[in-house]
């Protein structure tokens, strides 16, 4: 069984994304180390994608370390903790890691990788539908900080990415839906006939079918792939793919974290942001009712903080907010989306205060 | 007066480097910021230096930090401490750092506004005679490990560099030596017409000559800047600015760091690189005689630890040894340096164990 090959390219640097089942088969096939030594960094909650690259890896494992994969332990320790466990290993330039598990361990290994020794290759394998569709691919690596959510990182492509939907198969059910939201989003900025098919298998979807999971895991990276590839330094079109997230952010971060999954807040936040398009973009009604109706279907979703006293601050402070104000993604059409550059806070607000799914 | 603006080009982004009396009168001029914000990071030891940035700068200062400069602050630690207050402060992605001191300071600075943010704008305003010619050229920053020197780090070019020999004025003679041997290396690996120049202005260099100074460090910043501009990620030419730094590193650590300043180091170890050029790359008698005149004249240096039982270790463990073994730089004449992949280490301890100056 052939994975499908697509590729990112930044400059001179580039990953590739190896999407579909088998990808996990043979993985040395497809992951990379220039001195054919690895460093393997899993999570916790992926102990049996890990057992099989460890299998696989073994002769030439350098570390085997396993980190927990939540949102507390995403910090400049965590880091730290790594790079010191893999100079300890005597980590050479040559050397790569391999990330296994979620968001948080492909940002923290991507980060690690980023500045041991200026910089090694590294690889990501992930394994909840959120990292597949999203989180690792594009080089963005970070951690968070006291002061908000990833705001020490770096651009640090991995050289390969594994893209197995078959790593998800433990993934508990509220992760897959809040991944899936991820994914849908890829298709809802740049691809309608992607969304038109996966709406329509929205059910093999949530009951994890791998070839309905391949096909818009594929879609949604040869999206991501295409739009980094044009904007490699979040400068320009990257922040299309950000639909859904100026709110997102700020009704995670008003929930403590703890309170909705990323991609719950994101599928509150684009369910607001096509109340926005509809007055700003000309969103049509009915394409404004798809996303709706798939948002439904990947519910109910915990009802998020909706208080103005609460989002404001959080808003103003977005890292994306630079002096010129606050910019937003928005839909003109399904499968078509723009940047608007300064939506005033009182927009973003209301939008939020109002916001229902489906 | 005009400063000399010299040019570095990696991939998509540069740097300029302003050389010359007068770079520091009107620092508006030259420095970059694309908000028009800056965050003043200074040392201890540059306060005239920091003051007169400070007076410029003052109307959109939105961070005045000063830190210490010494190798023992240059860690994760302290890069953390960098990025805390910076963060507090407000930064926004279109704000820009200005390191100004010594290599420490742009090493830690240039980290610091590598990862903030994923990555801000800095600019660098070096005031030892060794920053100016190469630790602020060239975007590698970075940060000191237990397990060894400048182990974490990132390529992250500064966009703009100035270059004033006044800004020199009150440095300790020993470090103006030991900057000074950092200058000629330039010289000895790239430019013979420029090592002639020098030889002749030694006695002018050491007494602080500016325009002597700024003919020397322009011509040292040309030839980095050809050399980081035709290899940006130190795969291959790059290489070359490590003439005497395989050995230096070793002689730096071996004495705890505290007992020879770098450049001291580099001076030990470009004497031993010398015997081994003999050797294994035809270096002349003479060519060789005019370099340890010149390291002789910038000394007497304090003696180095010559054991191989220390020294070894040290080599073994050299980052920029790869699986193949432990590359060297050699001359093949004055102005003319090759990357040799593989020298053995036993070569390098005699090398070490018999060196001597003039």
């Amino acid at each position: 069984m052939n994975p499908e090959r697509i590729e990112v390219r930044v400059g001179d640097t580039a990953s590739v994304v190896w999407v579909g089942r088998g990808a996990l088969e043979d993985p040395r096939r497809f992951l990379e180390s220039p001195s054919g030594r690895w460093l393997l960094v899993s999570s916790r909650n992926a102990r049996a994608v890990a057992a099989r690259l460890r299998e696989a890896l073994a002769a030439d494992l350098l570390l085997d370390l396993e980190i927990e994969d939540s949102e507390e332990r995403k910090t400049l320790d965590t880091v730290r903790s790594i790079v010191d466990r893999a100079l300890e290993a005597g980590v050479r330039r040559d050397d790569a890691f391999v990330a296994v598990g979620g968001g948080v361990v492909t940002d923290l290994v991507g980060f690690a990788a980023a500045i041991v020794l200026r910089g090694i290759a590294w690889n990501a394998v992930p394994t909840t539908v959120a990292a597949m569709a999203d989180a690792a691919i594009g080089g963005k690596t970070g951690v968070d900080h006291a002061l908000g959510k990833n705001l020490l990182g770096a651009f640090h492509l991995p050289r390969s990415i594994l893209v197995d939907p078959s790593a998800s198969a433990t993934l508990p059910a509220r992760d897959l839906a809040s991944g899936l939201v991820e994914a849908f989003k890829g298709a809802w900025i740049a691809d309608e006939d992607l969304s038109t098919q996966a709406e329509s298998r929205l059910d093999r979807l949530l009951s994890r079918d791998e070839d309905a999971l391949t096909d818009l895991l594929a879609g949604a990276v040869r999206v991501k792939a295409a739009i980094v590839s044009s904007d490699p330094f979040d400068r320009g079109s990257r922040r299309l793919l950000n639909f859904g997230h100026t709110l997102g952010h700020a009704f995670e971060a008003a929930g403590g974290y703890g309170h909705l999954r990323h991609g719950e807040a994101v599928a509150w936040g684009i369910a607001a942001a096509l109340s926005i398009s509809a007055e700003r973009a000309g969103l049509s009604a009915s394409d404004s009712a798809r996303i709706r109706s798939v948002l439904a279907r990947l519910g109910p979703f915990p009802e998020p903080v909706r208080a103005r006293e609460t989002l404001e601050p959080l808003l103003v402070r977005d890292k994306k907010a630079t002096s010129r104000g606050l910019a937003g993604v928005l839909l003109e059409a399904l499968g078509r989306a723009r940047v608007e550059e300064s939506i005033p806070v009182e927009e973003w607000l209301a939008a939020a205060e109002s916001v229902t799914i489906g």
